[in-house]
Order: C-alpha cells, then sequence, then structure tokens
C-alpha cells in the first residue's frame, strides 16, 4: 500500500508539474527572465566598478542578485535543453545544481558585505562569484558579446 | 567664508557627480540595466499568473522588483534624455519622481503581501502598479511589442 500511494503521489507530483509548465517554450523563457535579470543588475555593477554610474545603488544590486539566485533553481529543475543551457545541465545535475547553491550562498554572503559596506564589492569579488565557470560548462557561448 | 566653503563643497559635488556619470550613454546604458531587470521580473510574474511557471518563486519575484524600484530613482536622476526616456522625465521631474516613489511603495506592500500568501499576487495587482500610466507619459513607445 505504502508503494501504491508513493507512485499515486509521484503521478500527481507529475500532472502537477506538467500543468505548471505545460510548453517546453515557456520553461525556456521563464528561466532566461530569471537569468537575465541576473545579467542585467550584473552588468549595473559592473558600470559601477568602472565608474561609470554612482555607488549609490551597489548595496541594492547586490542584494537583488542574491534574491534572484535562488530563482535560478526552480527555473531549472524541469528538463527542457534549450534557449542556451546545454543539456549538460541535467545530465549533470547534481553538479550544476551544486554550483547554483554556491551562487545562492555567494551572493548572499556578498550582500550581507556590501549592507555594511559598499566597498565590500570589489571586481575580484565579482569575479569570485561562480558565475563564468558554469556558464562555461553549461550555457551555449553567446553569438555576440553580453553587453 | 561659509559662502566660500559652500561654493567649494558644491564644485566637489559637481566634480564627484561627474566623475560618476562621465558619459551620457553610460547614464542610459545603466538607467536601462535597472528597467529591464523590472521587466523580466515582471514578465516573469506573468507568465506564472498565465500558469505558464509554476508559482514557487512568486513572492521573490516581487521582492526583486520592491528591491529594484528604488534604484530606479537614482538611475533616473541625471538629465540625460535618450534611450527611452522623454525628456518630460525631467520637465516634469517633480510627478515623475512621485510616480516612481508611488512605484517603490506600491511593490513593497504587495511584497510584504506576497510573502504571507502567493494568492495575494493577482493579475489585478499587477495591473494596479503604477508601470503603465508612467511608461505612457514618459517613455518612448517600444518599436516591438515587448516579449
Amino acid at each position: 500500500v505504502r508503494n501504491l500511494s508513493r507512485a499515486f503521489a509521484f503521478a500527481a507530483l507529475l500532472a502537477a508539474s506538467a500543468s505548471a509548465w505545460a510548453d517546453p517554450q515557456d520553461t525556456i523563457d521563464y528561466r532566461r527572465h530569471v537569468m537575465k535579470t541576473m545579467g542585467e543588475q550584473v552588468a549595473a555593477i559592473r558600470m559601477i566598478l568602472e565608474k561609470k554610474a554612482p555607488a549609490d545603488n551597489l548595496a541594492v544590486h547586490v542584494a537583488v542578485i542574491a534574491a534572484t539566485a535562488p530563482q535560478a533553481k526552480k527555473a531549472f529543475e524541469p528538463q527542457v535543453p534549450g534557449g542556451n543551457a546545454k543539456p549538460a545541465v541535467w545530465a549533470d545535475w547534481a553538479d550544476f545544481s551544486k554550483r547554483l547553491d554556491s551562487l545562492v550562498a555567494a551572493t548572499d554572503e556578498l550582500a550581507k558585505a556590501a549592507k555594511g559596506s559598499a566597498a565590500a564589492v570589489t571586481g575580484a569579488k565579482l569575479q569570485a562569484l561562480p558565475c563564468q565557470g558554469c556558464h562555461e560548462t553549461y550555457r551555449v557561448p553567446p553569438k555576440a558579446p553580453p553587453k
């Protein structure tokens, strides 16, 4: 009976996620919205570090990235290759999701430090976030360099 | 002496803000990053409300918008028309900035409600945010419909 109810629970789970992610293109679009959010905020931080914009929002930019990072994990859960995501995301899900967890932890830590002092956010700290390594492994390289 | 030191202080302020916003294009790029951040998160919320994505991140999406809204005020401070911003932004700065303040207040309130229950975020609530009215008045209409 326990196995049976487990099977039912699993079927219900499948049905629920099928209804929430009806269309593969929706899944791709949704995760793109999440990743672009982080991209825009990282770009804003880069501008501040390059003295192209004032630093007033710096701590908030980091806080927004820290709040957005956990969205990514949910967004990548459905196994739908496409967009810029390589199939390796799901083939190596344990590694990929571990990297997302470390992104969440690292951005959270940096956000806390930035709240204390905006000077905590440096180019080196930004570079140390696990963005690039993950992109190199799991993202189809963008055709044009990102703005 | 007081006037002189005030004059110096003002000159220093000008020099500081000139160095922080050296290039008008930087100003335009920076505020674009901020506005696009909100756009991506609003698009994610729309997908959830349309049942195209699961609701797990709903409260966090609203929280991210609430955290990003105050960035916009700083981003629009320099009087640099261009991008999608009409000159009216600065001609009617009192109205524009009041609208930004009400966006901050409204998103903050919705974020608090969403944290209590994701059901608080409805299409009507999203529609009630002061986005569209402000865009209609102060934004050059996008050529292609936004994705």
